[in-house]
């Protein structure tokens, strides 16, 4: 390993570690520690839980003379590699009062100075590698920090903000450099357009240089037909006009399980929408309520209601095939706290703003084989009744986001930045 | 419309109407009114659906005078058409002693008649489209009557047989010619061979003349890598094995969901396989309990089941492309109550032994439309978090199977005939 | 044991299993199989039970060369006796499509043939005892099919009639006397007078001759305040003012259980009460649906409506005690399938229109010890969590009344014939 | 008002109030905020919730120119007052990161102020007896801080202890003054003796002077048969000796829905006992981890273990009137964080040790009404499905109990320090 390479993975780590620092930062041990549901996890746990990823996987098979910092950890912050053995079980995540934060800021700085110390000495590309994948490990987690935070103060009646003004300063700047962009400023999207692809035998999946998730393989042949992508995302206020003409009341444009979620309430505006008794629409998010910006694109959506929302259309959603083959040439954009509007000409949004769900399910690539070992649990054991979204969100990590990126969450998932590409 | 075909529909619709009346003919009022999970539905209560499909979508539109044999009907027996109306929650079904096994015997007559006598008089082909459409529903469920029956009759801990071999004489012959065929007749399965497809850009949807569903259509391209699939269906004798090595001990084989499942006891063994405190494994059928016999197929699972074992044998499950690739010369078999051994060379049991689960998510092909109207309702609102089954049963009526035939069920699904075809 | 209470047994032995016959006469087979929820059995299942209760505790031990009509009734039809050993899950009692209605009756014929045999030949009190239980408790089993069969008819849209003119001729004359009676004959009620009750140290609990169940036992001393009860049962027209005057939206008219219930819609009103949309009130009854009488008895309360309309009253419920002090000289009545209205002077209606809700909680009398041995398993263990209500009820059979007679069910039950006597 | 009784009211608010900080002082905001079942409240629920009390119920309705501390308090810490209006539902008392602790505090200091303010200021004896309501309640809270802290910390499988040495040395003196004594230095207990009660026509109810809570009154004639009481409560070493002999195995002991909770595995043992592979028995208790003691009382007991247990013995529970009538004469105790084991002759442990499970259900006396307005939701409306236990516990703030105190929690409850009194 050249010494060019290992000093850019020290930066890497570096910064990334930072950044979870900065997500945190502006939060209390409370906030820290408390979580909303099941599918969430509370700030502490993911913060601890990114560090035992480093501990377990690069730590203790890599540094001579290991011993765990503390033994308990090895079960309490494991997320759900079987292979390493028990787990707390992960809906009691938020009863875990202590280790308290400080402890885990604690643990933190001792993982890091090890891991520090083993990349300076070793010339071993394994551990490179390993070491990588921590990293865009973490930058998964720094986005659930974000929306796992988000839907546990939505759930406190004062609806309080993440980011005021003088928290945001706080903030370190190389995560998200534009947190003080205001998010309304773009001017009003018009109708979008519907850009044309010829689609035919085409390649599929990673083929690039530098990383990618073992899912993103192999590289390989399929036939698309030809298709239209929408030029940007659905807006706010298209998606308000679908509520007004009674989107959801009309079975007809829903899938049955989605219908069976409207009918018992579960379903009946997108995630944070709020709505008073004389009809005026608000939207929490994390610099806290805000009126309703028709410009800005919907998001915190389920599957059942971005394909409603396009039968409605009499269009669809696109393809997990189609969307990549459309994205190759789309420009990569800078996180905020809330994605933006549709600004430009051409294919617009298909990064940093909201993930896009597709039509596809989330299932192996023909010839996928998971890495050996407990690095394996990764992402194959997912693959059934799971839904493949592309792109990325505002709180997507700089430098995380890639063409052939494949998100993917239950059908009914609605508390990730999550939007409408419309395809025909 | 020609006499002729005039004369085929009204053929074929005494022979499939009788033979819902012959799978009812064993069973007493009280076994066909009990219900034994919401994912089922009684017998009687298919009895009259069936009856309601024809009276709804072919006699209120077309028949002069219409009016219903019974007003409550139209809400008893509707089982998902929104488009309809108000249904009984299906849950429910088990509860409607009232109307009796013989009000519905006299509905079936009735509606029956009214048929029959429009179709002699009618010559809009749509009618008979849409009787071949009712027909082909019928044969549905059919199936589900066998099914939904078996699983029924195995909550009792008393394990009664549905057909002994005098209950069997008083079938309708035309609908099983070989229920007294002896399934454990066939000589002991060697080992699979691998046969192999050469795959490529092929044409995947239906492409025949006569009958097909919304769903297998549009023909569509699809570019298939070259594959194998296993000569025949995995047996009992070859689970077993796989049962005994701690197939259901080892969370690596497993899909996350499938694990739960088995975690919480939920998965221990094929649906219906029971074992005493010696050790001794038994299977309960239609014929009641029998020893489990190694050379039948393996049935009754789930797609996670299907999916470790695949797993266990480092092979994998096929993709229904591959499937319907494959399966365009397999020769179609006749029905029974419980699967036989394979018995020959080449590709066997693709038909008419147990349904195969794909890897494939139940989803639309491209292009694809629903019909217009309500009974758009039939297919594309399920296609979502369901997995395809492909190929037949012994329980599929003789006539019902073709190789673009997609059935569809969730992956924890298991009490159809569900077995394992490998590929690779 | 002389010849005439030999005569006794065996006359009522007859009486009492005819009557449990007559009840399930006018149903069919689907009728008697069916379950609608886990608190009520199928008719079928009360008619085996009752069997069971015999050939379990009266032939299996007294009767030389005991064998059982078939072994695994021993545990189908085993309802709660530990001490008998497994039993077949409550829930899954209608499922039991086999055996067959017809099956059970010839199950019933075979008993009673061999427990008639064994009392015409026996001079054992101990037999006698032990019939003379498993007719009470088949007294109880018999109003018992009435209320289960109720609420499955309930379940049913078409709000089917159990008892029409004809199928009441049909019935034994020595049950139910007056099933003729027209409930709606009588004069309308006055308001209700209060009578006043001196009490002091009273005695409490069983002292007369012939059946009495272990928990009446043992008579102890108990210190009564002076006390007033209602001279009637509220009435539907009360109860309907206190609908009307917004009694299910005051949550201070509620114990806090109750509200919760109320809160999530579980009470609204008398579980077989129906509104249309025009504001008019009608009644599921065992003769089908009919206009509510306002002067009939309200019935079908759950404790937390019977509490919360004393409450609004600025009364309360008596308790068990103050009840049993009043009903001694109370006049008994004869069956009918719904409760009669009051008619005459004095303190009307203890026995006969409905049980009536008492504020004491289950518990054993001082020095109360059950039977030993399995027949033991009949009250005791049950005390906890249930509430005690006094009198009868129209379903209660001829000759099962008495002023120490304690029912006993969970406070939100609300399928039996309860109503409300108010005390102050 | 005289100046005595408004200096003595001054006094006892100071007291109480910084008992409630003390029990908090050794947590951290992270331990005060989590919630780890919906029967348990967060500790900083608790402190606010008292507060809110003084807020709403003494400062509302008597300050001049009262204003909220804020309004959103007044719906986040309502407990159950429907009078008052909407409240915050329990199970997500968790997740209320904000406010913080800090702010709590805060909020507590800015009430304090202005309660001590209008007690110096007013002569009304209605203020006086507002401020002594909320006193009592605070310490009420402050029992359940202590034992839902327990539950919580119970869930971290670390066991991290509440209270070591250091910590208990910086809390409050008064609150309770022998933390620090060893409740283990007691003697071994011998056999408990039977201490026998006449019995008789009794008065029972509150007659003292000072405080009591409304459901103690009115005090009336109780007809008490002649009874025994055990002289102590039942120790481990006697509770393990019910387990060893298969107490949790044998039905007959148990009340049927206790039977069936020990069926599910919900009942094995009391609540924090753990057993190690070699069958050591430890017990969590609010300073760790400690090896079973033998001779300290059994606590953390359902009812259902504890009427099985004296099954068991063959005697029974006693009745609340009768441990009222024995109580009379027994000393207090002061509290603890573990409950200690009997020392000395004579009727020990009615106070200070654990509560005690009694037969009676939680009823009205005769006469009762609650106080009128809201306040008379405090005790009334639980008046059903819930025990009553008398005594107090080791977690008893000093200088609460008293012989006529009724304490209520439902059956199955055993998270507060619970125990076993027996009686025959």
């Amino acid at each position: 390993m050249g010494n060019g390479q290992r000093e850019d993975i020290q930066h890497a780590f570096g910064r990334v570690r930072e950044g979870s620092l900065a997500i945190a930062a502006p939060l209390s041990g409370e906030d820290c520690c408390a979580q909303s549901m099941p599918d969430t996890s509370p700030v502490k746990w993911h913060l601890a839980h990114t560090t035992w990823f480093f501990e377990t996987f690069v730590l203790e098979p890599h540094e001579a003379g290991f011993a765990p910092f503390h033994p308990a950890f090895r079960v309490l912050f494991n997320s759900y590699y079987n292979g390493i053995g028990a787990k707390h079980p992960r809906p009691q995540r938020g009863l875990l009062t202590r280790p308290s934060l400080h402890e885990v800021l604690d643990y933190r700085a001792d993982v890091d100075r090890r891991v520090v110390q083993l990349a300076a000495r070793s010339t071993d590309p394994a551990i490179v590698a390993l070491i990588e994948l921590g990293l865009q490990h973490e930058q998964q987690h720094q986005e659930l920090m974000l929306t796992d935070l988000k839907h546990l103060l939505a759930q406190n009646p004062m609806f309080p903000a993440y980011s005021a003004q003088d928290m945001e300063q706080d903030m370190a700047q190389d995560l998200h450099q534009d947190l003080r962009k205001d998010p309304d400023a773009a001017l009003a999207p018009g109708a979008p357009a519907w850009i044309e692809f010829d689609g035919g035998l085409a390649e599929i999946g990673f083929n690039g240089r530098g990383f990618c998730f073992d899912h993103e393989l192999p590289r390989h042949s399929t036939y698309i037909a030809p298709f239209e992508l929408a030029s940007r995302l659905v807006t706010n206020g298209e998606y308000r006009a679908f509520i007004d003409a009674g989107g959801y009341r009309d079975p007809a444009l829903w899938l049955a399980e989605g219908w069976d979620r409207v009918a018992t309430g579960e379903l009946l505006h997108p995630l944070y929408w709020l709505v008073d008794e004389a009809g005026n629409w608000s939207e929490f998010t994390l610099h806290g309520v805000q009126a309703l910006n028709p410009d800005l694109p919907v998001t915190h959506l389920s599957l059942f209601e971005a394909d409603a929302y396009a039968r409605w259309c009499g269009v669809r959603l696109p393809t997990e095939s189609e969307w990549e083959f459309a994205a190759r040439q789309a420009a990569l954009a800078e996180g905020a706290l809330h994605p933006a509007a549709a600004n430009g000409d051409g294919l617009q949004q298909m990064f940093g703003a909201c993930w896009q769900w597709t039509s596809s399910s989330y299932a192996p690539y023909p010839g996928y084989a998971p890495a050996p070992g407990v690095i394996g649990e990764y992402n194959g054991k997912f693959m059934v009744n799971q839904y493949v979204l592309r792109g990325s969100s505002c709180a997507t990590p700089d430098g995380h986001a890639r063409a052939s990126y494949r998100n993917f969450f239950p059908a009914g998932a609605r508390w990730q930045f999550s939007g409408i590409r419309l395809a025909r």
